[in-house]
């Protein structure tokens, strides 16, 4: 319920802002369609982050949303990503993230917005991604506590508009402050991290 | 609340009986740690399942609990579950799923019990991954409303001591009936199951 508060409140403030629901669901399909009922009905989300590995075929419940996004994990901002996300195929040569990324922009009949996830924290990846998937959209984590680069991710996964990346922090954010102006301490790393991004976009 | 009342009152009536948290949670360590938590240490469950993508360093948090079972997402148990599960690495020539298998199996260094998920629906995948990881367990999805069969589950998936198979069905136990019996068709529907099992083993 807290979540929800929270979910209806940014809507109501801020009508404009897209609330993306970084769940990583991904389940079968009867089940998928009580997350993204979940998510998008009951929770009032614009968009979630889902896990690719049951394939477009679990994902549909999320895929048919008219109107919503959904970010497939591609090349996660976690130190140890590579462990299966590197694994070449023995078809095209290609790792495991940049198949992903093209089965997601050629292959995936989505009505929803179909992004994907790609942290800060592997610049080159983001070069890859961005090459395959021409102008879907990029969300990117890792900017903040997790150290990637802001302005080398900008660059890197940016479309040819110079559009279509979602940068975003949480820990950074959220834990400016331990103490009673943590509220301040939240705006003030929001505004320069917006800042910052505005200026190299 | 109602998840948890759940749980606490099988512990309750038949603690001898391990809960096993269908989640399929797979997030960076910091946020598996909240996950971990929740689901050990507040629910109380025995064993949750994950999802591989993020590899066994982001699953740390998971891995590092004594006394519980971690049940790793290998070939799950959809119709579509093959789009990434089937893509053969280069290196080895083993489709992911198999990868997954023995990464489980050999490299990931575990104080929890650590097996893997493989849906009924694929009974030669089942072969191949009894054969890739020993005496781990394997829960086994799919005999239920998804069609998978039975017998042929328990014949492809136990250990050599003809163990190691956990069988879970949910919508065809729980939806046994939808009028004032349904407890009891829920019970019928179980006990069923269970003497199918233990018939083959």
């Amino acid at each position: 319920l807290d979540l929800k508060h929270t979910i209806d409140y940014i809507h109501q403030v801020a009508p404009e802002l897209p609330v993306i629901l970084d769940a990583k669901r991904g389940d079968i399909g009867n089940t998928n369609e009580a997350y993204a009922a979940y998510a998008f009905d009951y929770l009032g989300a614009d968009a979630i982050t889902v896990h690719p590995y049951l394939g477009a075929e679990a994902l549909e419940p999320f895929l048919v949303r008219q109107g919503k996004g959904i970010f497939v994990l591609c090349r996660t901002s976690n130190p140890g990503a590579g462990e299966f996300q590197d694994i070449n195929s023995l078809e095209t040569g290609a790792p495991l993230f940049e198949v992903i990324a093209s089965n997601v922009a050629d292959k995936w009949d989505s009505i929803a917005t179909c992004g994907l996830v790609v942290g800060a924290t592997y610049p080159d990846e983001l070069i890859r991604v961005r090459s395959i998937v021409g102008n879907r959209p990029i969300l990117i984590p890792g900017i903040g506590s997790q150290g990637g680069d802001l302005e080398t991710a900008v660059r890197n996964g940016r479309s040819s508009s110079g559009g279509g990346v979602f940068l975003n922090a949480a820990r950074s954010v959220l834990f400016g402050s331990a103490n009673a102006d943590f509220a301040d301490a939240a705006r003030t790393e929001a505004s320069r991290l917006d800042a910052a991004i505005r200026k190299v976009r």
